[in-house]
């Protein structure tokens, strides 16, 4: 229990730039503050070098030391202004007992996934300093090693989004045997979400516990439903997750954002859910955006990850086009409206962030 | 050019059912029309049976006498309100000599991707009478067994769609290449879509000739770019063939239906680009849908496809639902949001065409 202790008492004066947490709670900051989903991965050569030495990308997620290395790297190739776990949203249902595997080129996938009643039944939510232990480890060795520089954000995967892979085993194009179950058997499905929802939040407030400073909730999945579908789904249990969060800890308030990729027909709905900010994904227009949620949330978003494979000058045209479409801060965190491609070139992303950086709204 | 003859004056009153046509006009039909994105497709086994009778897909596109007989096997099983020509939308980037082909189980490919500068000047507007002659022989040949039963309709992909193939070279996760080239090279991607525009609006002007009663464009990929790129690289050139189609033939007018997946954010703008009929994806609630176009389109949707493979009565419930959600006709024709999964079991198609016609609306 050791690595807890020195974070109790840390005092908040540490934090030496504090904007990303700032823009998130919508008070004013210098300039808008940037962090880029999935920004340690595989488009930087020094993460795919510590991937190899880790063996897989699950014994690099298992492996707080791993983890903690490369969730610094892109730290100190880029000026960005905050930094996120290295982990995978399938942790809670991998500590759950199903099985996660990564399939070479396949995407991840579980042993034993959810399709039968009894399975379902006995789905219980894991103790997260138990099987979860290894990422409270991480979460604890990267606040160290951030020394207050930036904030750390920990992460969990929505339940709708966790129940898919549990559900279909993997990843899906059509997320069909998932929804045949809801729409079938939809006591099952709010079973699964149930647990889940318990699982997530005890996962993501001991993340806070042990040293995140912020946390974000991934629904990747969510925008694939129907409207009626996404709010029984998915939404409800957001707004339970949200409700469940520990709002304060070392003197601070600890922001959440959530984000639900293809939600931007919801927004107003997932605005008033009960997270700090709402994460965009590309198709919106952030101004747009903005207009709709009003004074409610902080907005991060949202250029569309593509742009980076494309010339540094394409990226900063861009990055303003979004900067002009928020309009002056505060509230808003800039990012991608999506996970970085690996295929990114790493200069282009130097041009976003010094593009975001150096960008002054004319009032 | 014989098999154009028996369709001049073709009389109106030949169309035993024009609920479909009657209702993208928004005019009162005794029910709501319905029919199915793919319903000449692979859930079918007698489908299945004569595209391994042709040897291939394409050749089963190809050969004008089967894909007529495919083109009917779903109305032989289902009380089908409207036949659609059994194609594929990269039969126009094929005539353009980019070399269409099937890679077993990889999806489409082209042998001759567009990526030097030199190709793309080079592209240039097929005539459909020439290289894509087999489409409107299966036009004709379709309209001729069909015998005025239910209307046909004839479609294209949209410029942006066929664009994104024609320079990924295939399918694509994230459209890196073809968004690259939008970003770095924005003269050389509108001369790509300059000339499918032209192309399209041709082809589809040629099926109308052949004996097409009603049009539709594929806008698969559309929904893939942010606000700005979408009205840009896309809704732009939907506008140019609106303005260039064929309005009327036989004495009727020839509707229109444009679908941008993944573009319910920007209806309004959709509603506005000069198509009869808007198809929706599952995403937007159909209701809301027609509140926002208020009188100007009808709308075509929008069951979220996985619900087929559900149970027969979740179908109809679901069904139920979207009719509730439109509420009275007219300006409805039931579609599903996206094409039919190749996993739905025939019988629950069974229960969404009668779901479907049985449903009564109370005032």
């Amino acid at each position: 229990m050791a690595p807890l202790a020195p974070l109790r008492g840390f005092p908040v004066s540490r934090i030496k730039n504090d904007t990303f947490l700032t823009a998130l709670l919508r008070e004013p900051t210098p300039y808008t503050p940037i962090w880029l989903m999935r920004q340690a991965g595989r488009y930087l050569p020094e993460y795919r070098e510590t991937r190899q030495r880790a063996g897989s990308f699950l014994a690099l997620c298992k492996n707080p030391s791993l983890a903690c290395e490369v969730t610094l790297q892109p730290l100190a190739r880029f000026d960005l202004d905050a930094a996120i776990l290295f982990s995978d949203i399938l942790t809670v249902p991998d500590a759950m007992g199903l099985g996660l595997y990564f399939a070479e080129g396949e995407g991840p996938k579980f042993e034993r996934p959810l399709r039968e009643e009894r399975d379902i039944r006995n789905l219980a939510a894991p103790d997260p300093h138990a099987g979860l232990r290894y990422v409270m480890d991480a979460v604890a060795e990267i606040r160290r090693a951030l020394d207050g520089s930036v904030p750390l954000i920990g992460f969990s995967g929505s339940p709708w989004t966790l129940a898919c892979y549990m559900v279909e085993g993997g990843s899906s194009s059509d997320y069909r045997t998932v929804k045949a179950l809801a729409y079938t058997r939809p006591d099952l499905m709010h079973h699964i979400l149930d647990v889940t929802t318990r699982a997530v939040t005890d996962y993501l407030n001991a993340q806070i516990e042990a040293g995140a400073q912020a946390v974000m909730v991934f629904d990747s999945w969510g925008g694939t439903l129907s409207e009626a579908a996404y709010h029984e789904f998915s939404l409800a249990y957001l707004q339970r997750i949200a409700a469940g969060l520990t709002r304060e800890r070392e003197g601070r308030r600890v922001p959440s954002i959530v984000f639900t990729k293809g939600g931007g027909l919801w927004l107003e709905a997932i605005a008033a859910s009960g997270f700090d900010a709402v994460g965009l994904d590309w198709t919106l227009d952030i101004g747009r955006a903005r207009a709709r949620v009003g004074e409610r949330v902080a907005l991060q978003g949202n250029l569309d990850p593509a742009v980076l494979c494309a010339s540094p000058q394409a990226v900063a045209a861009e990055a303003r086009r979004v900067l002009e479409a928020f309009g002056p801060h505060p509230g808003h965190v800039f990012n991608l409206g999506h996970g970085i491609s690996q295929y990114t070139p790493p200069e282009n992303v130097a041009a976003l962030v010094e593009a975001v950086h150096r960008y002054a709204h004319t009032p």
